[in-house]
């Protein structure tokens, strides 16, 4: 089951960036959950490209249609089938070179692995499959209403966010086009980034994600632990070259006594260096190199099925 | 099935720190494989702790016992199920303190998420289960024979082996207790932890992996692609706080012009900045933070199934 | 995974009766196949209801669409993404009463399950969904067209047909409404279908199917056994009560002597009473009972994945 | 996973019926269980061969060990691994003809797919893999102790026990060694079944089996319906060749007004001739052709996860 993801809700994808439509099936969604269609349709706005002057200006609607599953407006309990048709599938902009390869893309690696090519654009491997993953996503977002996630641009190139994220106002967010809740900082990433444009190039970065109010103990031993599973999702993203969560790579410098998560009388810890799922909060820094910097704010806050 | 791991072999595992044994099930594994067993043994045995001066001193025999899918020397194309005896189990070690959580540790988080605990040790979470992942690997990799995969020791606390992995005589890994193929830096990483382990503490480090003659394509889109697949795995060990492949972090802070990986005309690239899966190596760099420093080297070379 | 299907091919399935569409993923299929997709619909029009005198009037036209995993009609390894419209989803031939529930159908036992009624229709457990089973068994056919897979009426009601499968010509099969390839049972199973329709009743019946050139082995121990897999696959579907193979129910009643089946010289055996994947054809049969007999000859043939 | 079942408590097993032991991995099961091993132990022997003179003299002696999962005799909520050792394990009463291939077993088409034979007797394929089932199903039966599942041997050859199971008393079940509750027949039976032993032969059988207080709506749509899966279960069994539930193949003969389950005001119906899990029962038809006759009533009230 390869193009399945996940234990309880189960999200099963298909679709190419100029076949027809792409879409997928949800399993394992329970009945009864009023579903709040506006935000599912926000969060595919939000991955949309083409939103600001920094990224690609090319523009699709990413309208979502829900097949099944979901009867006057609340899940049945049956598996959700949906489609999010390609309304630019015309893929005039695209050279029907059949042998020329785009660099650090699969268009090589599919052919030889398949034998068979899509010429049209990166098909399967586009990103664009990450809409599906945001309507499953923002579906599931409405089941865990109570935990809190929020995800920020932390560096673009080599201009860091030094500040620890209890300091941050994640409500400003959404206030700048890079989506870095600090303002000074939000303003220099942008100029960066407009910068590296003029010269025709883009910049990679990372996007840190803090998730709150998870229960104690989510994910199973020994090979579901919580960060394993998130670490193959982010994985899955394209472009994304690394992750670490709780003290990261930082901790690889650090001794066994800085780094221990002294315990609380109430069961909670002085830190969260070690990630653990003991607590309030849950730390995940993921990276991302996307080569189009276009792309770069479109995957914050992403929720991952 | 949290217990199980791999798609084409499938591995289930099983054992507390302080029962019986520890074990498993190998499945999907294929008929006529003449199994070199001294070779698992010796995996185990470099994987087992006690076996210098700057590690931890428990001494366990970690003798595999096979019990089915092998006959005659040869695998039957049947299940294969092995143990591992747990000859320490008398646990006169561990304190019976039933109230005690270690810092950093999964005691307090299994306590509450179970209801019950196993007061003798780490029991499921004890990172004695590496073990089966050690037979699971060592017998897999018979069957890989002519992928060359390299495991190695990069950095301790703030010493970072700074030289490219092209340059490294991987047959001299063994050569030293830390497991780091350069003399020079070897003898640095060594010093540190004596002197850490005079002050009584640990300290972290990072593993480096190359995998060479890698076949084109290998893992399957969407969600199990090669770099999500290992980084669950590496993510599913004890302490590993974080997991990089191809340019990893270091990315994020290059150009796309600076990343690309430019084709040769024979397919291979330049670089593997991307960590594709398409010419004839895949660098994989892994991050652990092992409080008793003690684990660090064991989990070096550890192949995953 | 409660809405997927199978081992090597996986579907996966949406949709209810009177939802927007139907449909479904395919995964794994391999790439390289140029898809007759004449032969899909032909068999999608065979499962259609409304064909004959014999059957229910209900029209619905069964087109299938393709989303994805198809460019230029052939299969690109990718995942394959299909929809079904639903044209009679107005559902005005059905009461809104939704405190009725029909007897031997799963609207009550839905109802209390899941605590949402679609009152439409029979919804998730529509016989519709065979539609979608009907798209991925005709495209795994076109996979393995060297095995013949014939399935006929055998029986209605307490008519029988008492011939052994050898003696039949399974190209008669489509020659008449009721799908059995001997004439003049195939009249008397009629003439007993019009004469209970008279009633404003409905009839039982058997189907069985015969499979040729099955490839030695096919199926996996333990738990995949392909009689096993195939019992699964045909107690799913809507009024099917029972499943038998080889010699069935009737071997009961059989000595072991008498059940023995004796191998030729060649590796093939003399019988198939123990319905083994040891030689040149399986024997599969199947009970179904279906309330309205019109849905009795939709299911002849169906190729499951 | 070919040799794992199950859904929420997943088995995985393992072994050869001449290894050094057979056994397996429980996965899922809650912790919390006060283990009551005496139960376990009670339904291998029901299991074991050579119990009476109607059947095969062999002895083994089936001991369970769990090696994990169970602490202080309570679960822990980890995975429970266990084997049975094999005593018997000398082999010397079988011939080591590599060439000759027992009629109706898989001797012939295991050499022929795995290209590897153990000689030694029926190795994965030997029924003794059923230990580990009845292993993993007394535990499961521990948890689901409001559920009653008796199973009684319902015929042997032509002799049919022609009564409803609602006038039959359960208890009796254990009286004779036939294992059916009526006396009269049970005597029928055993009369027959030594009068075929005298004849150096052996003769089928079927077993029914009742499920009573089945909570309403379980098992899973669409491919994990309860009986789809107790029929991949049952048929998974060695020597069984059908299954039918509810009104079974008798209805393939019945109209749809004498099939109807007529709903009782209390959401019970008058028959449960569909089959359906919608009320206090659920009955369960399986058929068992065992060649040596000793083993019919082994797989008496054999509970399978």
């Amino acid at each position: 089951m390869f193009n399945t993801f996940g234990n309880i809700l189960k999200l099963t994808t298909f679709g190419e960036s100029h076949g027809v439509a792409i879409g997928g099936v949800i399993d394992g969604f329970p009945a009864g959950l009023k579903v709040n269609f506006e935000a599912i349709q926000q969060e595919l706005n939000r991955r949309k490209p083409g939103q600001s002057k920094i990224v690609t200006q090319r523009k699709e609607p990413d309208q979502v249609e829900f097949l099944s599953g979901i009867f006057d407006g609340v899940t049945t309990g049956t598996s959700i089938g949906f489609i999010i048709k390609n309304t630019n599938q015309k893929s005039k902009d695209y050279n029907h070179n059949t042998n020329v390869y785009r660099p650090s893309h699969a268009d090589y690696t599919y052919d030889k692995k398949f034998g068979v090519r899509d010429y049209r654009g990166g098909g399967r491997t586009s990103a664009r499959e990450t809409a599906n993953w945001v309507v499953a996503g923002a579906l599931a977002k409405q089941l865990i209403a109570h935990i809190s996630i929020n995800a920020y641009t932390s560096s673009v190139g080599d201009i860091f966010l030094e500040k620890p994220y209890q300091s941050l106002d994640f409500s400003k967010i959404e206030e700048n086009i890079v989506r870095c809740p600090d303002v000074e900082f939000a303003t220099k990433m942008i100029d960066k980034i407009k910068d590296i444009r003029k010269q025709g190039d883009t910049i990679g970065g990372t996007i840190t994600c803090v998730v709150q109010n998870v229960p104690l103990g989510l994910g199973e031993p020994i090979f579901s632990k919580l960060h394993a599973e998130l670490g193959r999702a982010m994985l899955s993203i394209n472009a994304v070259k690394g992750f670490e969560f709780g003290s990261g790579f930082c901790g690889a410098k650090m001794t066994g006594s800085e780094h221990n998560d002294i315990f609380n009388k109430d069961g909670s810890t002085e830190s969260n260096l070690s990630g653990g799922i003991q607590e309030e909060y849950l730390m995940v820094w993921i990276f991302i190199l996307e080569l189009p910097s276009s792309r770069l704010q479109l995957l914050c806050k992403t929720s991952l099925p």
